[in-house]
């Protein structure tokens, strides 16, 4: 038995109904974003660690934890949501493999060690510092969204910090920060070498960036297929139905 | 009449056969990459002044004077296709909308006005500096495919120099420079705007990359909806037909 707060409820996962997440609509419920991204990112099969900033719920490392054996660790800066994270571990009987820490991505301290990770994973909060109104709003949601307590390069220099030479960075994104991403992914010497477009339908421009980057690596990016969302009645493609539905 | 040379013909330039286009396997035919720059670029309609770099026999500048009443000039460095592109000119009666100069990009001189144009075109080189071999067996060929005589920083460079600001930059390149070219974009502040992946067919990667920046302009990528040129059958698929054949 795991404890709710609030409004908090608990949602299958995935449709196969083998995991079980909790949410809260006032608080963090994950997003196609995450779901895409766990699926983009490269991750070891057998062995390994693996590293999901602003984790959140712990969405990403719910997701990975079916791809892979690795140990899987993710940090949240918001208590209450650290604490979601912590529950959704337990529910699923996965503390063998994952963990959570409370921690700000910006100074983690020697609880992890730098240069370690094969992979890091991370789906940041997309938007600048928003208004004084929005920021009263709701403070869960407008510090899981914006970039309150850390931006964009806080979140890439975290990445590198922790990634391993040689491992992986994968990162979800808007596509109108992409010119940001490639230039502090270069400063930080993550050379991004796959990008995927995620396109909400067949015509409309692209909403959603993956990036992946690797430590040192050499230059030489390639361009995956699109991916689409919805079909022109507006039902899932079938590529998007598989990756959201498991 | 205009005068053919060596293994030189006319082609027609589009399907509606009012233009044609002098080539030469060996020394300068025009590929895809530029049909679709001519037709990805932005453009003003009634007046202004157009730059076209690398231009080659003028495929660029032909293909934009369908669009625009602007002034249309090319640059090229190797003499016998500078001809080529003249003899296009006059083949077309376009002499008082198109020129070519006869130049290294990297040091025109006086003759272009720095700042001065709406729009900068340019389809560059796209590979590293070739073997030895290699440059032996079409000096033509070579110095039109590889860096050459231009990096691509000469090339970006040369763009922000003579387009004005406010103005654009739209050019082809393959996908694997993405990161290069975005880094060049900023360093020269041509904020990237636009940019359109080309994909051979569905389900493969992308084999050509589309980007247009504003000289001075704010931060704020755009992804067009992806290009494909073939079908499942091998033939064009409607889209890049219609861009193909005008």
């Amino acid at each position: 038995m795991v404890a709710l707060f609030d409004d908090e409820r608990i949602d299958y996962l995935l449709a196969d109904e083998s995991m079980k997440i909790i949410q809260s609509p006032t608080a963090f419920s994950f997003s196609l974003d995450a779901v895409l991204l766990a699926q983009f990112a490269y991750v070891p099969i057998k062995r390994g660690a693996i590293l999901d900033l602003c984790t959140g719920n712990g969405v990403i490392p719910l997701l990975l934890s079916r791809r892979s054996q690795a140990k899987i660790t993710g940090v949240e800066i918001q208590e209450r949501i650290f604490q979601m994270a912590q529950r959704n571990i337990e529910l699923n009987e996965l503390g063998e493999k994952l963990e959570v820490l409370h921690a700000d991505l910006k100074d983690v301290g020697p609880t992890l060690q730098q240069s370690s990770f094969d992979v890091v994973t991370c789906n940041p909060p997309y938007f600048k510092t928003p208004s004084k109104n929005e920021h009263n709003h709701n403070e869960y949601l407008t510090i899981a969204r914006h970039e309150v307590y850390c931006t964009l390069e806080d979140v890439v220099k975290a990445c590198k910090l922790y990634v391993r030479p040689g491992g992986k960075v994968a990162m979800v994104h808007r596509p109108d920060r992409l010119v940001d991403i490639i230039e502090l992914f270069r400063k930080y010497r993550l050379e991004p070498k796959r990008i995927q477009l995620v396109y909400p339908k067949n015509g409309k421009e692209a909403n959603m960036l993956l990036v992946e980057g690797t430590r040192d690596g050499k230059p030489g990016l390639k361009f995956l297929p699109p991916l689409y969302i919805y079909n022109e009645d507006g039902m899932y493609t079938e590529e998007a139905a598989e990756i959201i539905y498991g």
